[in-house]
């Protein structure tokens, strides 16, 4: 069975050595936030992370969820029970406001936590990520009542979080969603529509389940803008605030999914059931996208946690796998064989997801430090600026790192052999598991979409000309630092790839919108490799000026992330140029054919 | 439920067109050949595979194999029934000699027929595609009184066959292996060991399982040199060759598995089972490799069958599902939305799934027409240049063609968005086994292996020299043809990286091997990226040869030929400077860490 141990080392050297945490003293949250108090607060998160929720992933595997004939659906065994320590230790409201019982700590470090427990076990921390998003979304578009009624208990995990969005004919396109809303004389709605894909729709781990559904009230205008978002609790709720009557909303069936089976993906069905408004009627999908983009952030760092856990297994089995000898000669010949991480191409792929691994984690703590910018800053300027960063990279980070999580799965299940093919080993539940967040909230092939045809030219451009000022800033300061000169010259070449390609998407797209669609993916891939270059280049740098000082078990860490840093030059951004390639040459040839050619 | 349609057309267009099969008279078995028998046979093959087998594929899934407490196997609902019919339809023996009750068929059309098999079924398919290898094997290097016993009833699908080489703690490095053979006075070994991953080891389908099992005899040499293959049938035969007592090997347990559940994987317990040598003492790795390379190159078909099936439902969904605007304008106002083939992003994937599974066919039907060549000329050089082909090609073919397989089921199902996800539609099923077809018969990384350290240096590199030859001499002669210049320019710079490339490995792999271990899977990616390309050049001259005679059903798929060439040359193939960049930054940065960084 797969093992797990969280990368604190890792992620305590972007947040301290590379991306400065205590340069943000200044922001709401960030002052009491000392070095000691990061640390154990990543540690506490690690043991529950490795003690308690790890070993329960390969349970939720097997046993997945069962909906009973009255429609209550059970949780694999143990999850009720480590679902309690983390509502208990105060995890799933790490970043809510102290006002109502969270923690109040930075998203940048929720984000950290996070990340370690989608490692431990997918499933499982969906049931709290959701939460997560529904909190979020009642923080930004609720009355000041339903967030005294709503907040404190799911912020304590007593209760769960839903968003319920996707109808069986419409995911992508939710102008065509026909879930109905009724007004009643209370301000109250009922509800009646069927919704698809509800993760976390049902189970039997809190005491109540505050749905967030999406809905079109009677009158209301057809398409996007005709759509409200709507409170729907699973337990109506008595005068003191306390789950009673139970709602019109049930679940139908559970899906029977390629992987995430510890989590129950549920058909809702509601029946008029009672709802109430939030953040204004026709406004739906706007509160929606408050949870959307939340989520597309948290999807990317699910293909960051995969590619971690399954990394540090096959790394594992390499070291200890005896099988055929070493090309330049036998490494242990006291042994039957050498073990598999003396040949080249088995390094070449350990290398590889390390080197996208180690990247994503410092792309996300870094937009995750943004996000915190933000929404606390009281400068308007490092605000815009921020929230400029987050539109752009939210896509990127969704898209890009969760294909670097498939690949990275599917590349550390190959490191078994036949092994890895054997349910029991645990390597092919990554695999499945990893490929859910290519698909949810926004198939990659949107996110592509989003990138290029809307954020780029969002404000004139603005938010892709602060990127590529810093980046070539950057690139410019460190031009004659000679330690770094093997990662300045790529990573400056790759975003002369990303700028033409910006460039040429600029002017063609508007003239052929199918030169931007034909182009959108491999974009927002060479973008994903350009801004992995721009943090190893940080990374490098950091480790480069903490060597002099380190210790020397630190000293490991900081050169293996040289190593790495110039693994990632040499064998990755060398993409770029067919992406670009791809990209200029226009969609003529991807459009040529008529559809009945297909 | 996914559907499939065998694509006749295309396999004739290869066989005929591209690859012209009626030059090929003189080889015995091509002279009865008429493009009538071909097709004829083609479409019963189709019409088999469409109707009985393709729609137990997900029967197979979800069922799988049981195994009961006396150790024998259930295969899922209809596969017996299924098996018949291909056995009494003479398939399991296509391509075997007409002496032995074969079709004697050439391996080329064999290789076609277990496309459509695959595609339809692939762990219903295993079952009689190992038989075909132990056929091979029997027919290679059994003795005539071996060939008389146990050929005609392998051939007509009353009894199958199996491979059973990987023991839990060796698979690549068949050198370790443990399995033990003592001689009997009566020429019998009595056989003892455990074999695991033995693919269609036990099963209801067949009156008879003959085993091919690799073992040591007692007092024979350590590593490969000592190793000895045997005839081990599950019923020992009587006296007129029919299955009498059970011998002593049975299947210990079925392996669950990311995928193929359909199939048998068993561990298999040899417990003193009698079993006779075939291909004389020690030599037994030699006669494996008959097998092997036999096996190798359907694992390579594999990889296509998956991606034509996961192509056509991908095709079917994207012409059905509607969902947002086409980029340019709406293209079906009168409907809720267009469907969403009209996403140049959802173009993108069905053109590059498209490309990559036309090339490989055309690749595996070229790789198949050498094959003949090398086992049915009478031309010693022809066979020559034919066996170096088939060398050079097999591990090209197993690799690259199931590294698109995955890439391509992935991509598939990706079209489906959520609804990708869940099992019953089928398409989450073609990446779980697509999967398999990268590991077994040697995983990937071993073929990579195989390409640069065995197979380019071999006799000299006359191999490569030949098909460097080959392609360059096409692409000199074409140079004037316009209607080929889109194509010719693009393919000769590729060739150029790959010649490049080889020169590299050449000079550098000598002074250090790493070098070649480290740029091993980008060389055979590299490689297989060019043969796509000639492929390609191959495809659209004939399909321009043949525009102007042909009937407008025809002219449509001619057309289509083009309009893919094109796209495959302007978006797939500009990779191969990417693979050489890689391959010449040598294996420095892949081996700067100590194991103990890992």
């Amino acid at each position: 069975m797969p093992s797990y141990k969280a990368p604190v080392e890792d992620s305590l050297f972007l947040l301290n050595d590379v991306f400065r945490i205590d340069r943000y003293a200044n922001l709401p949250g960030f002052s009491d936030l000392s070095p000691d108090i990061i640390e154990a607060t990543l540690t506490e998160a690690a043991k529950l992370c490795e003690q308690v929720i790890a070993p329960l992933n390969r349970v939720g595997d097997v046993e997945g969820c069962t909906r009973h004939d009255d429609a209550s659906v059970t949780t694999p065994r143990g999850f009720r029970d480590a679902f309690r320590q983390l509502a208990d230790g105060g995890w799933v409201g790490i970043t809510s406001p102290t006002d109502f019982g969270g923690m109040g700590f930075p998203t940048v470090l929720g984000g950290v936590v996070s990340e370690f427990l989608a490692s431990a076990n997918l499933a499982f921390w969906m049931y709290a990520g959701l939460t997560q998003g529904a909190i979020a979304a009642i923080i930004d578009h609720g009355s000041a009542d339903q967030k005294a009624t709503y907040l404190p208990n799911m912020i304590a995990g007593k209760w769960t979080g839903t968003m319920n969005l996707t109808e069986p004919h419409c995911g992508t396109d939710l102008g065509m969603l026909r879930t109905k809303a009724k007004a009643q004389a209370d301000g109250s709605h009922k509800i009646t529509g069927t919704k698809i894909f509800t993760s976390a729709g049902e189970h039997d781990m809190a005491e109540n389940i505050i749905h967030l559904v999406l809905a079109r009230i009677e009158g209301a205008p057809a398409g996007v803008h005709g759509i409200s978002l709507f409170i729907v609790p699973k337990f109506i709720l008595d005068e003191n605030g306390a789950p009673d009557d139970r709602n019109q909303v049930s679940c139908g069936s559970i899906e029977h999914k390629m992987g995430i089976h510890g989590n129950s993906t549920c058909v809702m069905n509601y029946d008029d059931a009672t709802g109430w408004l939030i953040g204004g009627e026709n406004r739906g999908l706007n509160a929606m996208f408050t949870m959307m983009n939340h989520a597309r952030l948290g999807v990317g760092t699910h293909g960051l946690a995969i590619s971690e856990v399954a990394y540090q297994n096959a790394a594992a089995y390499a070291k200890e796998r005896l099988q055929g000898r070493s090309l330049t000669g036998a490494k242990f010949p006291e042994k039957p064989a050498d073990p598999i991480i003396v040949h080249p191409d088995v390094r070449r792929s350990l290398m590889t997801i390390r080197a996208l691994t180690q990247a994503a984690r410092a792309l996300i703590v870094w937009t995750g430090l943004r996000h915190d910018i933000a929404t606390r800053s009281d400068d308007e300027a490092a605000r815009q600026a921020a929230e400029d960063h987050m539109g752009l990279l939210t896509p990127v980070v969704k898209g890009f790192c969760t294909d670097c999580g498939l690949v990275n799965a599917v590349m550390a299940q190959q490191m078994y052999g036949g092994h890895g093919y054997i349910a029991e080993n645990g390597m092919e539940q990554f695999v499945r598991d990893a490929r859910i967040n290519q698909i949810y909230e926004g198939a990659n092939g949107i996110q592509a979409l989003d990138l290029v045809g809307r954020k780029l030219a969002l404000n004139g451009g603005r938010a892709l000309m602060a990127f590529f000022a810093e980046v070539d800033g950057y690139l410019t300061e460190k031009a004659g630092d000679e330690a770094m000169a093997p990662l300045i010259k790529p990573t400056r070449e790759s975003l002369g790839h990303l700028q033409r390609a910006s460039g040429w998407l600029a002017k063609h797209g508007t003239a052929n919108p199918d030169d931007s669609g034909a182009g959108s993916y491999d974009y927002m891939q060479l973008f994903g490799l350009v801004a992995f270059a721009y943090m190893w280049c940080r990374m490098v740098e950091a480790a480069t000026a903490k060597l002099p000082e380190a210790t020397s078990d630190q000293a490991g860490r900081l050169t293996t992330k040289l190593a790495i840093g110039l693994f990632y030059m040499e064998r990755l951004l060398p993409d770029t140029a067919a992406h670009l390639a791809r990209i200029e040459s226009g969609s003529a040839s991807t459009m040529a054919l008529p559809a009945e050619a297909f």
